[in-house]
């Protein structure tokens, strides 16, 4: 063996070097091989970028034979030297003094080298990542769930597990999915005929969590700062783009944080997260720019190089009503915005992104703090271009300000009045009331 | 108001300033108050660290009457000038200059200054991370979390969420919780009786996950280097220390790696955290080593400074039999070994950290390399003092030498042999083979 203990470099090391480098060990899987008179190129993906690095594989090898057999999907590792490279595209190439092939390959490889469709790539979900597209995706999903980390870690956050499993009971059941123990087709039954959940696992009926709020509020009121980010659970049966039944949510929550607070840390975090993908993922970033959305890079730094504006509901109300714009779903005091007026507002009126606060009490979860007109909530929604709502969040009520009295029941233990927001990796996605409602109150 | 629009300071980060300030916003609870001759004295926790801060109320405060009914519990807001303290045991004081009670406390508030059990924390488990313990508890979690992030981000691992509900059943049923909507009381059947599985959520069963370790490897076989860390669930009924039905779990999975360097990368793990928790977390350590387990310090200083010893499980198991040592569980060759003998293994034999490596085939998962010797696979469980394993891992097999001929129909896309190591946060738990059989077969 050429090499003997030379310690392993990934693909993106390689070809970030800045320097030829003599004896060099890489291992990966072969995207495509073309030959030439005298050699085979060889063009090897790792996985640890996009790229690929060309080894250019001499017919003198002792297996050249079997490397000229070599087709897309085997896996190889490689000895050789790092020099700059001869042809176009690329600065530096692997002249290989060794090619152990590990896995060989046949026409059946599904992933083929050529265009594939999203819904073919989810078809092979075990090779997806081995695809440009989703070896990008999940790059970047790394990376900014470690800046996540990052941003909360470095401004005194701790980071808190909330129960996944759940004895939260709901008003309507079937937003959430029962996690039990019995045998479904015996159940044991009580004298009544009703299903004895004292025999399930935990005694009592549970479920899946579908947000760590009420958790993180009591780390809150201990620890001053705190943030969950963990698997989060919808039974809804709705196939939207903005529907998933099992996402990772992010809810930090804060004590002594008033609205304005909330609304200062959520806006940094977005710019935060933005300017940390543009830093580290710019070549995967450039990918989905040029084959997903076209416009993507511009309205990244659209976010992060503008101010966000600030407008209460009210107000974003009237200037929809106003604008004379064709809305699919008319604007209207007392109702939701849809995607198409969040969008409007950041991208038509206001050109920038979008902080828009103090929600009509009717159309929020009870635990959010009244303002003093009776009328409204302490919520804020950040909204950004090409999405809408990306961050949800409120200022908590406590017993004397909540808009339901339901919550007064928990005052006692909730001497604070915390602030907190959500931001969904895979989708926004807010707390339903009723899994509060037994749980809070 | 005093002090205006000061931005307000983290306990922690006062009691670390180097200098005096002048005007200073601190936030937080009351643990202790006491009065002298003119003066109120507050000792304010944030939970920023384990130390409060000493607050001086002077009687001038035009709310010093309320100030002296302030209770273990309140919440308040001090604005002052923080300046060398007078008295023992802290450097730094703060001079209120205003005192605002957000929350006031009593006499029935349950977590009172004074020593508690465990017990009675837990049945106040919104209150619990006030205490000191818990306090500690939840700050080394959270670091050590980062840290874990950090270690593997480092090292050019990407995260990857493996799916939380899966399709895989198992051969024993009892171990997974099934995840379901639908209704347990009048469950839809088939005409054969069964239940209807096809109106469930997903149209099959679907339970909890018992590890990621699927997903894991087919990333690895695209980005080379991943790692798991996310909520994992047991159903089993065994109410041991290392034992929970839910639980945090680390799985990292790297490509063309062989069981040496998995042991490499397992070692230098175990030393990185416990060198990270040193560094960051040493006054709540402290703590653990004060109340909770007197050894504490000088057992993690012993597993990061000595070198960790390697041998293989014949080996171990000859040198406990020939030990002598009166251990409760008989050592012969085929059997797992206990905590007992693996404390002795570390603690008496080599008086360092050990690795032991190449198990028996038959007390190891299917999906393990069976050696040469067609006797072993190559597992490595790393122990240290005090626990016994705390690290399990493997290196892969293939289908051609995998110790379950089960195994073989997957070589096609796994064509190389990753290895893996799994690390409980709150306990070790392996993954069951019956979750393999069906998921990977």
């Amino acid at each position: 063996m050429v090499g003997g203990m030379v310690q392993p470099t990934s693909v993106k090391a390689a070809l970030a070097s800045d320097a030829p480098v003599e004896t060099l060990l890489v291992r990966g899987w072969v995207r495509t091989r073309r030959d030439a008179k005298s050699f085979s190129f060889i063009e090897l993906n790792d996985g640890s970028c996009l790229k690929s690095l060309q080894v250019i594989a001499d017919s003198a090898l002792p297996n050249y034979a079997d490397i000229q057999r070599l087709t897309t999907g085997a896996s190889v590792s490689v000895h050789g030297q790092l020099v700059a490279s001869q042809g176009q595209g690329q600065k530096w190439e692997v002249r290989a003094a060794a090619v152990e092939i590990i896995g060989a390959s046949d026409a059946s490889y599904p992933l083929q080298k050529k265009g594939h469709t999203a819904e073919f790539l989810r078809e092979i979900a075990h090779l997806r990542p081995r695809s440009n597209l989703f070896g990008c995706v999940f790059r970047v999903r790394s990376r900014l769930a470690y800046a996540i980390h990052q941003f909360f870690q470095e401004r005194g956050f701790a980071y808190v597990h909330t129960p996944i499993i759940t004895g939260s009971d709901c008003e309507g059941a079937g937003e959430l999915f029962r996690v039990t123990t019995l045998d479904l087709q015996n159940p044991p039954k009580r004298e009544d005929g009703a299903i004895d959940c004292a025999k399930d696992f935990f005694a009592r009926p549970t479920y899946l969590t579908v947000s760590g709020q009420l958790e993180a509020e009591a780390f809150a009121c201990a620890l001053s700062k705190v943030y969950t980010f963990g698997p989060t659970f919808r039974a809804e049966n709705s196939n939207t783009s903005r529907h998933a039944s099992e996402f990772w949510m992010i809810e930090p929550e804060m004590a002594f944080c008033d609205l304005a607070g909330n609304m200062d840390v959520a806006e940094e975090f977005v710019k935060y997260l933005i300017h940390d993908a543009r830093a580290h993922c710019a070549e995967d970033l450039e990918l989905f720019a040029k084959f997903v959305d076209k416009g993507l890079l511009e309205r990244l730094d659209f976010v992060v190089n503008r101010p966000f504006q600030r407008v209460s509901y009210t107000e974003a109300v009237e200037l929809l009503t106003k604008s004379g714009h064709p809305f699919e779903y008319p604007v209207e005091y007392g109702t939701n915005l849809q995607s198409e007026h969040e969008r409007y507002l950041t991208e038509q009126h206001f050109k920038c992104p979008v902080t828009v606060y103090n929600y009509p009490k009717e159309i929020k979860p009870f635990y959010m703090r009244l303002n003093a007109d009776d009328r409204t909530v302490t919520a804020m929604d950040v909204l950004v271009p090409g999405i809408g709502e990306i961050i949800g969040g409120s200022q908590r009520g406590n017993g004397s300000t909540c808009s339901r009295p339901t919550c007064a029941a928990t005052t006692s233990i909730r001497r604070i009045t915390p602030g907190t927001w959500t931001c969904g990796v895979t989708g926004p996605c807010r707390t339903p009331d009723s899994a509060w409602v037994l749980n809070a109150c």
